[in-house]
């Protein structure tokens, strides 16, 4: 019988690693993302892992066609007028793959020259672009830095149900399907369980994909999102999950600057500065917009898009700062956990985040008295029966409690400069796109 | 206006710094987990986001009702008796919420004490009880341990859609829902998207919910669950993936020895050694089961779960190793896309790994050439006209690559010798469950 001993084969060193091996002959894999003709050379690009390698082929190689899979024999050169500081002289390319047909997009210039619908339509083709994949390595370290602080703020990671019997936000944007002859829905967010385990381990996040069945055809909106959801226990007011988020910005910000160097400088990313996030509450927001831009407030209970925008511009004139926190949301525009104000009931302690003029975040304390809660509930209309189970942790005890959800793929465009969420959305789903 | 400055509050130490504040007075909040009632004192167990801290309440104290949250201000005794070589000597007790009523189902003894069914029923309450949550606090180490291995291997993480056209896996295990209009799945596993990414990042992971409407009511079987997928590109055999996952298993098992001491004492696990793990072809184990236990081989295109039983404890006695890699299954078993091998293409260049003679991972070498694909879709009736942005990868250019997903409530369980996956799953959903 063979043994398999863990061992992780490396045929050569990684991409990152090059500049130790200058005069020397390695091996290493990659695409062949481009090729440059010169007189008695090319210029070769090679795609790896994470970095864009540029290689020197002489004319006496034969050279693959692009987006061939290939393994290369090749000296480290030091280069002072190549980026990395090495270039690559390749000495044998073994051939690994070569494609059925030429790519029908061109993929290897600095940006893919197309419409979001094809850039959409040919995703797995054109994330390859180096520029379309740093976005997603950048998303990939936001999360990292997310996790990172706050398992260092004693939050543990859960995994929670998606199909679910009840949804916790309410409203019609509810998928529906069928569970073995009974009505189930996919889950809006992980509220209901976010909140059950707050009564277990106090801290708990999780980053999974949520579900909204809405019918928006706008340029922030998905049908299916990844939410980096928080919950915690113990606190005396909404403002410290405020406090913890701004922390955790601030931390992942700086990861993303220690650890991300090179996504930030191909995609000419400025990180926004965090030194601490302004807050106002939604009827002064209101007010300040009004009165700044001379736009009488035709609805207090809600805002438009536009008003969040001017929001956010006047903001930054007054304070520099790219993000606000707006608080206290009317109760009737808030879930039925919510936490209503004890000085005025009709609005809540909750708020939201915007970055940039768009709502990254919800969150909020939550209702943890059993009593108070069925009240709300009723006052609603709501059957508190279908809630049996959900009602369960605030019958037997729960501390007083908040938490929020960040959509990471509105964090991630925001922080890139783009106005369409999809440009950060690995594959979309959309009104109209379920496909790739 | 406020400004929110990202300060962390902390109202005391947290329960694993306490041993550092002998003799002083600390505040400290928590659930009052039981209450015992001694001649002129009593043991109150407190019940913090890690630990169960043992406290000592003179009777002048009145004492709120278990499941009451706290905040105590207390003074950390040394005491030998204690395991954790100190106790609180409470002063003060600040009750921050009272439960509605007391539990119907006893949480604070060593085990809760019910069926499968009433444990499940009672989730956001039994769930508090030390083991139970002891359980979900490993299941985060694992996953903990997961992700640092797997980054420091180059892997990125992504998030890939659980609403999709297709089906990867085929079969009538899929779950239906009405998209818009059209007709949807949800994901039974990120393959399709993993392999796109694979020509896009050579290396990539997902830990998220997958989806299977399989009718089997088994202690094995979810109907949700989460899946540990990761996909490699580069490959020269599927035995560079069983490494792979060999040395992420030894990674992890020394992350949660290392980290998760108090969780896996309290459940009295043994983490398996992971030296080496063997490997056995299909046929071969079938072979060697049937001749060791007299079992004529009825089926040789698949296992009976009574047949993956005997061969752990065959493969047991003979290495010691409970894991063993079972290789080269039958073409006709496994998925379009799974690689045949060279010198028999009746069987496929892929694997299982079964834990304590349980399976808790597929995986193996996938095609990656155009034709190849085609042929092998075309020779199953496919229409491939339905996978055109899954073949776009491809007809476009692909490494030879593979991967595997690991069910991580399988792997949980098994760690943690239960019979029953759903001991190890949050809020499981199975045939007859969709709550809580």
């Amino acid at each position: 019988m063979k043994k398999i001993e863990g061992k992780i084969t490396k045929r050569g060193p990684e991409s990152w690693e090059l500049l130790n091996y200058l005069g020397e002959s390695i091996r290493i894999q990659g695409s062949i993302y481009k090729i440059r003709k010169m007189k008695g050379f090319s210029f070769v690009l090679l795609r790896t892992k994470r970095d864009i390698i540029q290689c020197i082929a002489g004319e006496e190689l034969q050279l693959p066609m692009e987006e061939c899979c290939v393994e290369l024999l090749a000296q480290v050169v030091e280069e002072n007028r190549s980026k990395r500081g090495f270039e690559l002289h390749i000495l044998e390319v073994q051939v690994l793959s070569t494609p059925a047909e030429e790519s029908p997009i061109v993929i290897n210039q600095k940006l893919v020259d197309t419409s979001l619908e094809n850039l959409l339509d040919y995703r797995p083709i054109t994330l390859r672009n180096e520029k379309q994949r740093a976005i997603f390595r950048l998303q990939a370290g936001i999360c990292k830095g997310f996790r990172e602080f706050l398992a260092g703020q004693g939050f543990t990671e859960i995994h929670t149900p998606k199909i679910v019997q009840a949804g916790a936000e309410g409203g019609a944007n509810i998928f529906k399907l069928e569970y073995f002859g009974q009505q189930a829905y996919l889950a809006q967010s992980p509220q209901f369980y976010k909140q059950m385990m707050v009564g277990v381990m106090e801290r708990v996040y999780e980053i999974a994909p949520v579900f909204r069945a809405e019918k928006h055809d706008t340029s922030r909106h998905l049908n299916e999102y990844t939410s980096v959801d928080l919950e915690m226990g113990y606190i005396q007011s909404y403002e410290e999950i405020m406090e913890m988020e701004t922390a955790m910005l601030r931390f992942t910000m700086e990861h993303l600057q220690a650890y991300y160097q090179n996504a930030l400088e191909l995609l000419n990313v400025k990180l926004p500065a965090i030194n601490g996030i302004p807050a106002i509450s939604f009827r002064e927001a209101k007010e300040k917009v009004a009165k700044a831009y001379q736009r009488p407030v035709k609805d207090w209970e809600d805002f438009e898009p536009e008003e969040e925008k001017l929001l956010y511009e006047l903001i930054y004139r007054e304070t520099g700062c790219e993000f606000v926190f707006v608080t206290k949301y009317p109760s009737s525009k808030r879930p039925f956990y919510a936490m209503d104000s004890v000085e005025d009931a009709r609005v809540t302690e909750s708020f939201d985040l915007l970055f940039r003029g768009l709502e990254i975040t919800t969150g909020g304390q939550r209702i943890h008295d059993y009593h108070m809660q069925l009240e709300k509930m009723q006052s609603r209309g709501m059957n508190v029966d279908l809630f049996e189970s959900y009602l369960m942790m605030h019958k037997y005890g729960m501390p007083p409690h908040g938490g929020l959800g960040l959509g990471l793929e509105r964090f991630t465009a925001k922080l890139l400069g783009f106005e369409n969420v999809r440009y950060a959305t690995l594959f979309p789903r959309d009104i109209n796109r379920l496909v790739p």
